[in-house]
């Protein structure tokens, strides 16, 4: 059983959508109705519909990046979820007082890793008519609005392990996202890289730079992004365009003489 | 004349807007700032605002298999409406206790058919300033909202006929949507077929599954979507690769030697 | 100081959101988020997330042409913002009751050109941290939460001509937004136009129709939209496939034999 609050306040709690679902299609509405049903007052934020589909790697250490924005006591619905209807359960992990919902695939790994104070649960509770194609608008909402409710949560705590994958890395080398200007996020944090890395991505060579208008007119750069993440760009360009792509590889080397 | 509701009761209400004006684009927010002022207690669900666009006959399948998942007591502000500015009437319909605020061009018409109680009313009331080409800000919300305030509408009670498209099929046997990962919903309630049936669609054949976990990877097939339609899948693939598209025809068959 | 309001009443208040973040990614939600902890009563409107990118000039005309159907005491969040981190300065606008916070770097011009009542801060505020990159979380998104509260916003209040560029048009004679039906909106107002004038662009030539269905199907003209601009479009088709993209200059001339 997931705990209700020992002193019974749900005030300043918020759900945050993550999901691969699409910037278009009906399935964020659909989850939000249960959530506008079930817990009314609770505002709803959308943070992200389109992480990297079917990618439940890429879009945890991006999840894990914008998370500790939000407000403690939060409550995520992260659904990345390409083994629906199997035999993957859900969970809810606790990081650090923010609360997160969804299948048990590694999502939450970097989530886990970065907290000081973890908790997890295998969640049993199943809605009366669960579909085999769309747990997050028939078991992951519910759950997540149980949660926001202060409602106890059938399931069992498990030991954080058992939600963690050992074989990942602390930081993910990676291209993870594009966004709209064309700028490629990593998954790698800037706080545990020197600033005079030098990043080398789709052939290109990127050194560090603190904003855009600190460098020429089509120059690539990267930057501590807003959320703590190595980002490559281009003042005035687009990082796309470059040859980058969400999975490109991210190679962090230091200059020559440096160690 | 809509009436008010007889308890004056409208606790519970949502909007839920379902449209073609796209993903992105300034529409659904004007939208939302009528129903923001007009009934601010209530909340708003975006369903879908990718629905085929300018098509009223396969938005009409997509929204009749969409909206029973919303409460009885919803608003459904609905505007696909390339007649918009012409003679078409705006009309209200109820379908099982759930209200559809929009154009008279057969948007309705599949929840009508499906329903077991139906009502339908012509709107007469106009705004002082009425836009020839956005109904859906100046007549279909504040209509919306007092739906949802529970106030009386102008308008004259008519024959649930009359919003009624005869000619239309009882399902649509063609791919209707293609969502963000290359499934192809089809107009075509899976409730109404056999599980043998054989769905021929782009030259490929697709048998039924439950779910992606359960075919090899790569492999098309159809399934039952969460909202009961016959929706075809590539499990690890995209469907919409093999040729599909919204408008593809869609054959439906028996194997041989079965009836 | 930005004054807080005379008799401490924000009631009616809404959120507006405008930004070039484009229709998907995490940076609205992560603004939304900062919105909702800081004014959770208040709601929040998203009216446009694919502003014209980086080009502060064509969204301050697209936002000119909308923020007027919005109620007096919206607060809205303008965020084109292509030299964030650099020198230019966050401010507050005033327009006719409305509020605008955003970057000084004219979006706010053709608003204050049109408004009969004008005043003008430069905002001296800032957040404990600031990041280099998105300054719409830390900066502006909590600036207008301040403000919807009535909360004074520390400041200096400046000429409304400091935050004007004199050497921008009344109106923009070019393509400033292509909608998802192709439509073409221009930054021209068709309220200082004459209705017989001919809208050449793209190498192709536009009438004065008043709506869709008042023409030929395939037929392209020019029509007042419902926010009061110019737009091309073409009946059953679209307008971008006649070559018109963002940024096409458009000409306005009057038949032979008229002045």
């Amino acid at each position: 059983m997931y705990p209700p609050p020992a002193g019974g306040d749900t005030a300043g709690t918020m759900f945050v959508l993550f999901t691969d679902f699409g910037p278009a299609g009906p399935y964020v509405g659909q989850m939000k109705a249960v959530l506008a049903q079930r817990a009314p007052s609770v505002p709803i934020v959308d943070l992200l519909s389109d992480a990297p589909a079917c990618d439940a790697q890429k879009s945890a250490y991006l999840l894990a990046a914008l998370a500790p924005d939000f407000p403690v006591g939060s409550v995520f619905l992260a659904v990345v979820d390409p083994g629906v209807g199997g035999d993957r359960s859900p969970v809810v992990a606790e990081a650090d007082g923010r609360r997160f919902v969804g299948p048990d695939n590694g999502l939450f790994d970097p989530l886990l890793r970065r907290a000081a104070e973890v908790r997890a649960w295998r969640i049993t509770w199943s809605p009366d008519h669960l579909s085999a194609t769309f747990h997050g608008r028939d078991l992951f909402a519910p759950v997540a609005a149980m949660l926001a409710n202060g409602e106890p949560v059938p399931g069992n705590e498990t030991d954080v392990a058992a939600l963690r994958r050992p074989d990942w890395p602390d930081d993910l080398a990676e291209v993870i996202y594009i966004d709209h200007f064309g700028n490629a996020m990593t998954g790698q944090r800037a706080s545990v890289v020197s600033p005079d890395t030098i990043v080398e991505a789709a052939g290109h060579r990127f050194t560090r730079a603190r904003t855009f208008s600190d460098v020429a007119r089509g120059q690539p750069f990267w930057y501590e992004n807003a959320n703590g993440l190595v980002e490559l760009a281009v003042n005035g360009g687009r990082a796309d365009l470059l040859g980058l792509g969400t999975g490109s590889p991210v190679g962090l080397t230091r200059p020559v003489g440096q160690r």
